[in-house]
C-alpha cells in the first residue's frame, strides 16, 4: 500500500517510485529519466493532442533547440521575463562561440524571425504551426518530478492572423482543444481562466490558462494560450499586405499544452492507495490476463489463457499475459499498482465454461462469456467516463466561494476560492500583493466566460469589484 | 523543371527549396527549420521505426538532453572521439554552472550510469530501450541539409545482454529492422557492412552500418549499430549476477537509425526532374483531386469532386481537393513537385460516367469507375514496389568490382567498388591511408554475410587479401 492520499506529497513520491515511472538519480538537478511505463502514456497524450491540433489546421514543424542571443533579445518584455532562467551554450568543441546560444525556454524568438520571411500577403494567413518537444528552463525553485522540472515536455503552437478577432477566436479554439483532450479524453477537469496582467506571459497582451486542482488543494496550470497582440509582430517585423495592398502587422497567439504537467495531473487525480489508475484511452495495455492455475489443471488453464490472448490479439486490444512465477495475489497487487484498467482472471472453471472473470481497476468483478471480450473498448469508454466523473466530483468539491477576506483566508488552503476582486489590470496589483504575502496564494484570474460582479466589493480593498477571480495556492 | 538529376548537388538544393522542405535562413549554421511537407514524412518514418523497435521488445524512454561532463568523460575512447564536436552549456540564468553540461551528441554516457543502477541480476536482462529525438554535433565540415547537420534527428536504442552472442544476435536484428523499414517500406537499398577498425564508433568493439548510394555515386551512411563489447560496461560498472551468483559485466549494443539521413536518401533516390516522389506508405496525402471544370459545367464538376472526396474520406485515405484558383496544368505541376503518389482528375465526362482519371506520379493514367477507388491502398503498395525496384536498379548499377588499383581508381567516383583488401583490422590502415589520400575515398568495410577472398591480393599492397571491402567516396 502507498501512503494515504491525504498526504499527497508522500503518496506522489511513492507512486512515482513504486510504479517505476521515473528515476531521479540522473546527475543534473531537475532533469528526469522517464521510464517506459510513464513515457508510453506521455507518447499517447502527445498523439491525442497532435491529432486535435491537426484537425484545427495546424501543421507540424521542427525548429532548432537553440536560439541565437540576437533573436532571443529582440522582444524587450520577453527577454526580461526569461533571461534569468535559460541555459547558455557558450562553447563548441574547443572553440568559444562568436554568439552565445540559448537552449530554448519557449520558441517565440525561434519561430518569429522565420514568420517575418514566410508571411508576405493575406494569402499567407492564417499561419498555424506546432512543434512537439522539449524546452529547458533553469528553474530556481525546488523541483518536483513532472510538476516543476528543468526539462519540460510540451507542445507549442504558434499562429498568426490578419485580425485581432481571429486571434481571439483561436484562443477559444485552444481552450476547446484542451476540453477535448484534457477533460474529455483524460478525465482531468480544469477552469479556463484569464490571468491577471501581473501574471501574464512575458511579451503577451493577455494570458489564458487551464488550471486543475491537485489532491492537496493546490492549483496546477496545465495549458496556456496567449494573445500576443502585435508585440512580437512589431519586434520581428512580421507584416502582411491585405487585399487592398495596405501593410499591417499580424496578430499572434501561442499555445502551450504542458505535457509533463498533464501527465502529473493524470497520475495525481486518478490514482488511489493501491497505485496508478490509467485511463483506458492512453493505458499502454488495456487489460492484463492472470492465469489462476489449480493443481493438476495447469495445462488446461495455460491453454485457455492462450485462447484469451488470441481473442484479444484478434480484437486489436493491447494486453499482457502475466506468466511470471509470482503468486496470483502478487500479480493482482502489481497490476493494480501499475493502473491497468482491466484484469482478466482465468482458472479451471472459466476454461470449462468458456468465460472469464473481468475485474475493473475501479472496483467490481463479473464473469462474462469469452465472446463478450469484444465489449472491452465500450467498457473502456465507460471506465474513462467513471474516472472523469470521480475527478469532476473531487474538483467541484474543491471549488469554494468567499465574500470576505476572513472567508477567503479560511478556505484558500483547501482548493480554489472565487472572490470578488477590484481589478486584474495593473490597478489591482496592490490587492494581489496582500494576498500573496499574507495568504501565500495567487490570483489565478477570471473565468473565460464567467459572470461579472453586480455591485460586490473586492475582498481585499473593499472597492467595487470588476471581476470574480479564483484564488489558490499553486504549484 | 528542376536542374537535371545528373547535377545532383544542384537538383537537391533546388528540390529542398521548390518543394518547401526546409528553410536555411535560421541564424545558426547547420541548424535547419524543417517545414511541414518534410516533417510530416519524417514523423511517419519515426513511427515506422518505433513500431519495429517495439516489436523487437524495445520500450521507449526519455533521457535528458544534457549530460554532465563527469558522465561524458568516463569512457576514454568515447570522450576522445566526441569532445571536439560537442556544444557546451556553461551558464544558466546569471550563474556559472558548477559542472559544465554537454548537449548530447549521442546518449551512451547518459543511459549507462542508469543502466548500472537498473541492472543487478540476470532477470534484468536483456534490457532494451530506445529514445526518439535529437542529438547535436558541432560539425566542422561544410553542412548540407539533412545530410550533414548540427542538429540530427535520429533514434537511439541501447541494449544490454548477458552474453556476447546475444549482443551479436541483436546486431543482426538491428540490420533486419533496417531491411524492413528502410528497404522494404521506404524503398531505399543499402549494403550492410562491418566498418574497418579505424572507422568505428568511439568506444565500440565493432561498428556495423547500412550504406546507400546517392545519385552522385557517393555512399551515405543511414544507420549504424555497434557491438560495444564490455567497454562501457567496465567504464560505468554495469554488472549482473548470473543464476549461479557470479558477477559479470554486461555486453552492450547501441543502434542509431539516422532519420535525417534516411529522409535525405528518400528525397534524393526517388525524386526526378519534376520534383519529389514520396512513397505511398509515408506520403502525407496519398492522392490529390484536381477538378477540371468546363464552361457551363462548373457546378457539375464541383459536386462530383465532392462525391469523390466523400468516397476517399469513407475509405480513410488521406487526400486533398485542390480548389485553388490556379489552372489545372499548374496544379498538376505543383503536386508533381510535391511528390504525391496519385492524382485524380475529374471533369464533366467523369461526372457523367461515374469514373475518375487516375494518374500515377510514376507515369501512366487510366480511367476507373468511382467504386474502384477502394483499390488505392493496393495500388499504393504496387507504387511503392515500383519505386523500390527503380531504386534497386539504380543501386545495383552503381556497384562495381575491381581487382587492381587502376581499376579501382577508374571506378571509385561512380559508386561503390568491391575490391580485395589486406585487412580491416589495424594492420590495413596504411593501405587505407593510400586510398584516402590518392583517391579521396573511404574503405566502407566488408559485407556482413559477404564471401571471403580465395587467394586474391590486396589492390593496394598486393599482400594476401583477408576481406572483400567496399570502397567509395562518401558524404
Amino acid at each position: 500500500m502507498l501512503p494515504p492520499r491525504s498526504n499527497f506529497s508522500e503518496w506522489y513520491s511513492a507512486v512515482l517510485k513504486e510504479a517505476d515511472l521515473v528515476d531521479l538519480r540522473y546527475g543534473v538537478k531537475g532533469f528526469l529519466v522517464i521510464k517506459p511505463w510513464a513515457f508510453k502514456v506521455i507518447k499517447a497524450i502527445y498523439a491525442l493532442y497532435e491529432k486535435e491540433l491537426e484537425r484545427d489546421d495546424h501543421a507540424p514543424v521542427h525548429f532548432p533547440a537553440v536560439i541565437p542571443e540576437s533573436y532571443f533579445a529582440k522582444e524587450k518584455e520577453h527577454i526580461k521575463g526569461f533571461e534569468g532562467e535559460v541555459f547558455w551554450i557558450t562553447h563548441a568543441g574547443h572553440n568559444k562561440l562568436e554568439e552565445r546560444l540559448v537552449l530554448r525556454p519557449t520558441s517565440e524568438t525561434a519561430f518569429y524571425p522565420m514568420y517575418a520571411l514566410w508571411i508576405q500577403g493575406w494569402r499567407d494567413l492564417p499561419l498555424k504551426l506546432y512543434q512537439s518537444g522539449t524546452v529547458w528552463r533553469y528553474e530556481t525553485k525546488a523541483t518536483r518530478p513532472f510538476l516543476r522540472v528543468r526539462e519540460i515536455l510540451w507542445i507549442e503552437a504558434h499562429d498568426a492572423f490578419a485580425t485581432h478577432e481571429e486571434a481571439l477566436a483561436q484562443v477559444e479554439r485552444d481552450m476547446a482543444m484542451a476540453e477535448r483532450v484534457i477533460r474529455a479524453k483524460l478525465g482531468i477537469p480544469f477552469l479556463a481562466l484569464r490571468r491577471p496582467q501581473w501574471d501574464k506571459f512575458a511579451g503577451a497582451e493577455n494570458t489564458f490558462a487551464a488550471d486543475t486542482i491537485m489532491p492537496d488543494g493546490r492549483a496546477l496550470q496545465i495549458a496556456t494560450t496567449h494573445d500576443l497582440g502585435q508585440h512580437f509582430a512589431k519586434a520581428f517585423s512580421i507584416t502582411f499586405k491585405d487585399s487592398s495592398g495596405r501593410e499591417s502587422h499580424v496578430w499572434q497567439t501561442c499555445y502551450g499544452p504542458g505535457i509533463s504537467r498533464i501527465y502529473a495531473a493524470l497520475v495525481a487525480l486518478h490514482g488511489d492507495e493501491k497505485g496508478l489508475i490509467y485511463p483506458y484511452a492512453v493505458s499502454p495495455i488495456k487489460v492484463v490476463v492472470v492465469p489462476i492455475p489449480r493443481k493438476g489443471k495447469e495445462g488446461v488453464v495455460e491453454a485457455y489463457a492462450g485462447k484469451v490472448a488470441e481473442r484479444l490479439e484478434a480484437l486489436g486490444i493491447p494486453f499482457f499475459v502475466d506468466t511470471t512465477d509470482r503468486t496470483p495475489g502478487n500479480k493482482f497487487f502489481y497490476w493494480e499498482l501499475k493502473g491497468v484498467p482491466f484484469r482478466i482472471e482465468v482458472g479451471p472453471r472459466e476454461a470449462e465454461e468458456g468465460t472469464v472473470v473481468l475485474a475493473s481497476r475501479l472496483g467490481g468483478k463479473e464473469t462474462i462469456p469469452l465472446e463478450e471480450l469484444s465489449t472491452l473498448p465500450e467498457r473502456g469508454r465507460a471506465f474513462d467516463a467513471q474516472l472523469r466523473e470521480r475527478a469532476e466530483a473531487f474538483f467541484t468539491s474543491h471549488l469554494f466561494e468567499a465574500s470576505s477576506w476572513e472567508e477567503l483566508e479560511e478556505k484558500v488552503g483547501r482548493g480554489m476560492v472565487k472572490v470578488p476582486f477590484c481589478s486584474i489590470d495593473m490597478d489591482g496589483v496592490e490587492c494581489y500583493h496582500r494576498i500573496k504575502e499574507e495568504l501565500k496564494a495567487e490570483v489565478r484570474g477570471e473565468e473565460l466566460r464567467g459572470e461579472k460582479p453586480g455591485g460586490e466589493r473586492c475582498v481585499v480593498c473593499g472597492k467595487e469589484a470588476k471581476h470574480f477571480v479564483w484564488v489558490a495556492k499553486q504549484y
